[in-house]
């Protein structure tokens, strides 16, 4: 697995994929699909973990001459509506579990579900440890295409958040807008009830000295119409207040659709209309586009939507790829450090 | 002013409406304008309460020949710039005063204010007082023109809240949604991450036991997509959430409309654009066209955006007519009272 023949710009060797292929609404149909279709990618292994007879079985329906793909046998799957932790000592060949212990093993460089977000988060703070500081994983990222460039965290996996907690989301957060999205010196901020140091719920200001004193590009408070007026690049909340948001803009994207087929029913076709609608969906949804990582965790695992089809599948794929080749996840672990160094002692650069 | 020349139907006496004729980004010459345009309704009396020179000025301008309309003199005005305790001990005469003072006086049913909503609350709570089991006033209602009927509690005025807090926000929802929107036997949900029980922040958690022993409507946790959904009436946050939720969807609102242009260009002239485009602002953006009441305090008043123009002076001037005649106020005390009488005890109906 290491043959170094199809080299990266600035890697040797392959970046082996671990892809959870009994994860997601239409698996192993859709995520073999995607798989096979990232594998036009140069530089990429791909690991399939699952059931092996149906997963064998999709993968033969393609041409794989000269790619990089293997089955790793898994059995059975954590399905969204089981307990985390019960199915992850229930169900210790799962495929999730399988996969992320590939990762630990070093025998992949990323895991890749599109399977419970649940059972990855557990899976991965369980088998791969999490980063000094965090107690559970978090996940973020951009999630408006309307900002594209705008990083969320976090986004539901922590409802209930200390002041340095969401710090750390915010280090995380940074550390992705400056390398993944090219952001030069990120500016971070609070998503609050206005912009003034005295505004916000408690949690809010307790965390405002805390942002203030560490060496983040703090910019303050932003307000909820602040993801569109460019004001900053990684806005912190806690996973309550982030995981409504973005359920309630898919919601609205998928309202708006309909709303907006009434009103333009009289300019142009149905075929037309189809197209304007899916760019407005893709606009709404992006985390279902392209996956997002779990932050925290010591080791790579990219999660995307259940409801992903083949596309979705391989955008979660491209985006594992682009995660290691950035080294992400040393950036973070240094970031998190830094920020523990500095502590409440505000040692701000 | 008790003539009863322009009797209403449920009415013997007109309803007379004060209004912040100062308070508002546009005042007095919108703030006017849209109370001369609200008098073409029957059985109505307008005060006008302002600096007595410069809002007769504006008044001037229109022929009131048999329009029920006078000036109440008030010396200068509260900005939003400015702290709302402050300001009310420093400009005892100022206009959101003297206006609060008329109805605590019995002299206007019901008061209107486009001014600071900060000035607002803490004038209504100090001068009016407020019900039994609040602290502040709460602001709701609906806030999504694609969603007109599902009401929103709290939108901005309670930060951080306690779930007896929340429950009364949901009680006073509920009388609105079954008196003003007709909504039979309303359903009331918590906004959380998660439809089940044990889903949910801290604050979520400890509110659904109790939500479950009151006699309201109430049927579990509702997620960020379902204001698109159906599944609620009355939609209960603490104002934290609510006020992220309101600015983010005015903020998504012009965003999309300058996404959807670029879209739509090749399909429709700009004439036919600015047509749909104006209608999506107010299905995002629907408190400023019609005002919400301040809730929890006793007395009728209701609030507008500072940016509102005439239509939206006018608006908000029908929807405190309309919560007059409706009998809201003591439909809300009744309902607050009936929760405290249930209190912890969970004797529900």
């Amino acid at each position: 697995m290491q043959s170094a023949d199809k080299p990266l710009l600035e890697r040797e060797t392959p970046i082996r994929v671990a892809l959870d292929a009994m994860g997601g609404d239409y698996a192993p149909h859709e995520t073999v699909k995607g798989a096979v279709a990232a594998l036009g990618r140069p530089g990429m292994e791909l690991l399939l973990v699952g059931d092996a007879a149906p997963v064998q079985a999709e993968l033969d329906k393609y041409d794989l001459e000269g790619k990089s793909v293997k089955v790793v046998p898994s059995e059975g799957r954590i399905g969204d509506d089981e307990h985390p932790l019960h199915a992850f000592r229930q169900k210790p060949d799962a495929s999730v579990i399988v996969g992320t212990k590939l990762v630990k093993a070093g025998q992949a460089d990323v895991m890749v579900s599109l399977g419970s977000t649940g059972a990855s988060m557990a899976t991965a703070a369980l088998v791969l440890g999490m980063m000094e500081g965090l107690e559970r994983p978090c996940i973020g990222g951009p999630f408006l295409g309307l900002a594209p460039r705008t990083v969320l965290m976090d986004l539901g996996s922590n409802v209930d958040c200390r002041p340095s907690q969401l710090l750390n989301f915010a280090a995380l957060g940074s550390v992705f807008a400056h390398r993944f999205l090219g952001t030069e010196n990120p500016r971070v901020a609070l998503l609050s009830v206005g912009s003034e140091k005295s505004k916000g719920n408690r949690q809010v200001q307790d965390s405002y000295e805390l942002f203030e004193q560490s060496h983040l590009n703090f910019v303050g408070n932003v307000e909820g119409m602040d993801f569109f007026s460019d004001k900053a690049d990684v806005i912190v909340c806690d996973g309550f207040v982030g995981n409504i948001l973005i359920k309630f803009t898919e919601g609205m994207g998928s309202a708006l659709g309909g709303y907006l087929s009434k009103q333009l029913a009289p300019y142009m076709s149905e075929e037309q209309m189809k197209d304007v609608f899916n760019r407005l969906w893709q606009t709404t949804n992006l985390p279902r586009t392209m996956g997002g990582p779990l932050f925290g965790v010591n080791g790579a695992v990219i999660v995307g939507h259940g409801s992903s089809r083949a596309d979705g599948v391989a955008g979660a794929i491209n985006t594992a790829v682009r995660y290691v080749e950035m080294g992400l996840l040393e950036s973070m672990r240094d970031e998190l450090a830094e920020i523990s160094r500095n502590g409440l002692a505000g040692e701000s650069q």
